[in-house]
């Protein structure tokens, strides 16, 4: 019997002080959610940017383990002093924080026995009884604990690795989109779009956003919707508003 | 007699179902970071990223309005039907969601009468017993409700608008920062950078992180304190730690 296939959410919980204190900027959040869409069919209906810091980290695992079917986080597996996901999060669950031997062996032979020193061994140091996830990039392996997926910060090492989560997580209904460009202002259509949010209630997603560009000041009308259909009929609806009123459509 | 400066802490929650997508890329939450702590000495300590959901939104701002000194909100205060914010932060707060007099005049008077419609009268329905953050850029003000304020989500009109916040907001102690790029890997410097931070405990905040340019790999190590001696003095044993090893600092 094949099973129905349903809405899956999830959460992302960023570690890292480097974030949250402005110095560096995030590129995770956008990427993860996109690709968990798109591949996935996984919304992400939560975001959390927290420090390094290790009773914030199990508070937080827990909390949103318990609230979404799936946890990814990012940041603080590395070899570093500052890098105590790992750990906390053998914390949260309350298993042991030991070796991995399979993500041992892995380590040592990218390294080398030889180069393969105490700070590269902590890699290898995760919860008791996770399934790792590889690495193609750098061959330290994030690692799936319950429903908590652990990831590096690295953008493209982390982006190199969602392939490798994907056995482990069930498929959710894809969200598709679709965007409009208008060279208009909100509060000349926002009467348009709530009539037309109003009719599909739940069946739809719209949202309006303003934009600056040079030489173009506009609004983006973004539809989003589980149903393709639903998606151009109310495009078509949107149309014939935009007309009426004379509004340019945007072309980028 | 004057008050003695005290370390203050401060939330962030960005309302949008297009940040948490991944359809746009944050940009408020490094800048107001930055902000923050170099203008206010005020520290960042969590970042919420939510749906447009009057029950999510209400949660997470009683939620970390309670945890935090401080909370920023940004989006959801426009004139369209997906801009809920102010309206679910009056439910939160159990106050009425009305018009502000002093709002609607600023409105008013920015678009002239005959173009103040209905969206854009619905920019100056606020939480009642707000103050206002006036808005030099777009003239739709933010507001400060408890210690909630909330700001748009547009960033040139968010940042245009930090400087009116300045008067509610009470200072404290701004962390400087330090960064010297070596060219290493992190393993090479994890035992020193660890045995450094054991010796200063928590007087300094010692962050490593990779980096991956065009010609170059290496390590960025990010000393943070509020006491700029600290990090002088920190920095010279770094640089002896460094020579030792051969390590070649970088110059960016």
């Amino acid at each position: 019997m094949k099973k129905k296939k349903q809405k899956v959410n999830a959460a992302i919980l960023i570690i890292g002080n480097e974030i949250l204190s402005g110095r560096t900027q995030d590129k995770n959040v956008s990427f993860i959610s996109n690709w968990m869409n798109t591949q996935c069919g996984i919304l992400i209906k939560e975001v959390r940017i927290i420090p390094d810091v290790e009773k914030t980290i199990v508070k937080n695992v827990l909390d949103l383990s318990k609230q979404y079917k799936y946890v990814f986080t990012t940041g603080g597996i590395g070899p570093t002093h500052d890098d105590i996901t790992s750990k906390s999060i053998s914390k949260a669950f309350k298993v042991k924080y030991k070796f991995n031997n399979e993500a041992y062996k892995i380590l040592e032979n990218y390294y080398g026995k030889l180069n393969f020193n105490k700070p590269r061994q902590k890699m290898a140091k995760i919860p008791e009884g996770s399934n790792l996830i590889y690495n193609p990039s750098s061959a330290a392996p994030g690692f799936k604990i319950k429903n908590v997926f652990c990831l590096p910060g690295v953008p493209t090492i982390l982006q190199s690795m969602l392939p490798n989560m994907k056995k482990f997580l069930k498929k959710g209904f894809i969200t598709h989109s679709k965007s409009i460009y208008l060279k208009t202002v909100e509060s000349k259509i926002a009467i348009d779009l709530n009539d037309l949010q109003n009719l599909y209630k739940n069946k739809i997603e719209i949202g309006s956003y303003p934009f600056f560009k040079i030489g173009s000041v506009g609004v983006a009308v973004v539809l989003r919707s589980i149903k393709k259909k639903v998606i151009n009929e109310y495009y078509k609806f949107l149309l014939i508003k935009i007309k009426k009123k004379k509004i340019k459509i945007l072309n980028f």
